[in-house]
């Protein structure tokens, strides 16, 4: 074990900052006993809510701030005009060393363009990507889903390698031994697909890595059936399935209290559903899979949901917080080291079978 | 009303063909009194199912082929070699005039290639579009989500003809006077989304046409909200979408059982819970939404889900028969007359603007 976790906080991201992401990093400093806490922003704000607790204040310093990012901010501005926010200052911190990762709760699009300008991507990684991973049929099995956003249109080696980054995020956060890896299409099918999901099943198709099993196609419905362990797909198909699940799981949960509501009868039998109902909600919770992952990054970046709790930034704070303590960073570069000849043998191949 | 709905069946498409087909057509035949059905596949399978419903029989005609459609058929060969298959001779049924509509529980891709072939698009659009409608947060509000896959590359202009054909049926069959028609993206900004998206907000935003309201980019969680009527996008999307929501809702109800049987105290509750269960089962079925719908051809032609039961196909046969019934395809015509010179206008503005 690491001694210690440096955690870099934008404190004022988010739709309820700095609130709920000092009581956020109150519950994941339980958990995660050597981890120190870094909170950038408001002073005066910030201050008041770590005056009364005591024993996160005694691991946290606050580095002030007047200035954030708002959630309409485009990430362009953000790089020109933020360079004193509260989330710059934390993604420097990382920068500069002083932190080990930074999780913010504010604006995605001004978050990853920020950290990518600031950290720079790994070598062998042509793009970040946003991972985060979801429940699945399975019991205690989760499917990591990316890119979630960060890339709208991807070629073939893009999605290639976001495959990578998904694998050994399984491989060395979920602790699956050879995580199976699968490119998400409209069907099994060789065929069928658009160009850039033609092109990575080609590269993927050829491509040996240590841990690493690509096992072709997948359709929507493999995200939750846990028939694979990591989902590829370009950030536009990613986000839309990602908010269209959210929606769903909503509307599937106002419907079972509605009808719950126009039968009286049923009432009767709620205390009897009381741990049913418990147990439901805390396996379906959001809050639990909160924290998507930017991966590919020469440091550690934790999107958190900008409207959760302080449970929800916790859980965000602690994939941040795993990944450093499992020096995930330096394990996905050993993989890019060998990604990239690997990538590249192809290509010569293909070129020599053209020619 | 009109006199006949005439009903091509694919008799042999789907998991469980012939039998729930004629099951189907026989849920169906109760709720439209002026419907006939033509069945086109193995005469003495359908024949043994058919003779123990003889209200259905009155109304039915069976038409004999050995040749089906198999479900991994690919459309070019099902195009060169089916010919004689249930399914093609279904399609040809409406192409001559001996049928309204087609339904077929079979290969959505063969589908799509055949029907394209022999019935042809409609004037105005340059490709037909699958559309489906789902059930929101609103009570008895469904969403149109096209396209489910027919186009995995979409142009704006593409997308632009989707949304009227949507609309088209929201207003027609959704009796919904002026629908809302959104966009899928990413976000809600205007600067969002990929080259197609864009191009085609640029065309809807000019766009004006009776009973038509394009409102701008909608996300993913606004299929399930009730914020619109028609959800747009492209076949890959719309495809991945249906089918990790089928996922999705599939797991928590997987969840909720799970749950429940490990909690034997919540047993005493069931029977209290019936009418919720009851009236939770009906309100998701999957078989009530059940029912792709070929838009944008010159016959009428939709696709049940494969694996659907009786009630399903039913449904299926439904959404055919009320176009049938409501004139869809006229009215359709009649939108795209004015969408034409529409577009064509946009189109020559958009010269002038760079001359």
């Amino acid at each position: 074990m690491r001694d210690s976790i440096r955690i870099a906080l934008d404190a004022m991201g988010g739709d309820h900052a700095p609130q709920i992401i000092v009581e956020g990093a109150d519950i994941a400093r339980k958990k995660y006993r050597n981890a120190s806490f870094q909170f950038y922003g408001d002073e005066k704000q910030i201050s008041v809510i770590l005056e009364k607790l005591p024993k996160l204040k005694a691991i946290s310093t606050i580095h002030h701030t007047d200035d954030k990012i708002d959630n309409d901010t485009k990430p362009s501005v953000a790089l020109r005009k933020g360079r004193n926010s509260s989330m710059r200052l934390a993604i420097n911190a990382v920068y500069n060393g002083e932190a080990d990762c930074i999780v913010s709760a504010g604006n995605t699009g001004a978050l990853m363009a920020m950290a990518k300008f600031v950290l720079k991507v790994l070598p062998g990684v042509t793009r970040p990507a946003i991972a985060s991973y979801y429940p699945t049929m399975r019991k205690n099995h989760g499917t990591v889903l990316l890119d979630l956003g960060a890339n709208i249109e991807c070629s073939g080696r893009n999605l290639a390698e976001f495959s990578v980054l998904g694998s050994v995020f399984a491989h060395e956060i979920l602790d699956i031994e050879t995580p199976k890896v699968g490119l998400l299409n409209v069907g099994e099918e060789e065929m069928k697909g658009n160009e850039s999901v033609q092109d990575a099943a080609k590269i993927l198709s050829k491509l040996s890595l240590p841990n690493y099993n690509y096992v072709g196609f997948v359709e929507g419905n493999d995200i939750t059936n846990g028939s694979v362990d990591v989902v590829t797909t370009d950030g536009f198909t990613g986000n839309v399935t990602l908010k269209s699940s959210e929606g769903l799981a909503k509307m599937i949960s106002y419907m079972i209290k509605d009808i719950f509501k126009s039968s009286p009868l049923s009432w009767l039998a709620l205390p009897l559903l009381l741990p049913v109902i418990y147990k439901l909600k805390k396996r379906m919770d959001p809050r639990r899979y909160n924290g998507g992952v930017f991966m590919g990054l020469r440091g550690l970046c934790v999107k958190s949901h900008g409207g959760t709790d302080g449970l929800g930034f916790a859980n965000a704070v602690g994939v941040a917080a795993e990944m450093v303590q499992r020096d995930f960073n330096s394990k996905l570069a050993k993989q890019l080291d060998q990604l990239t000849p690997a990538l590249e043998a192809q290509s010569e191949t293909t070129e020599t079978d053209k020619a």
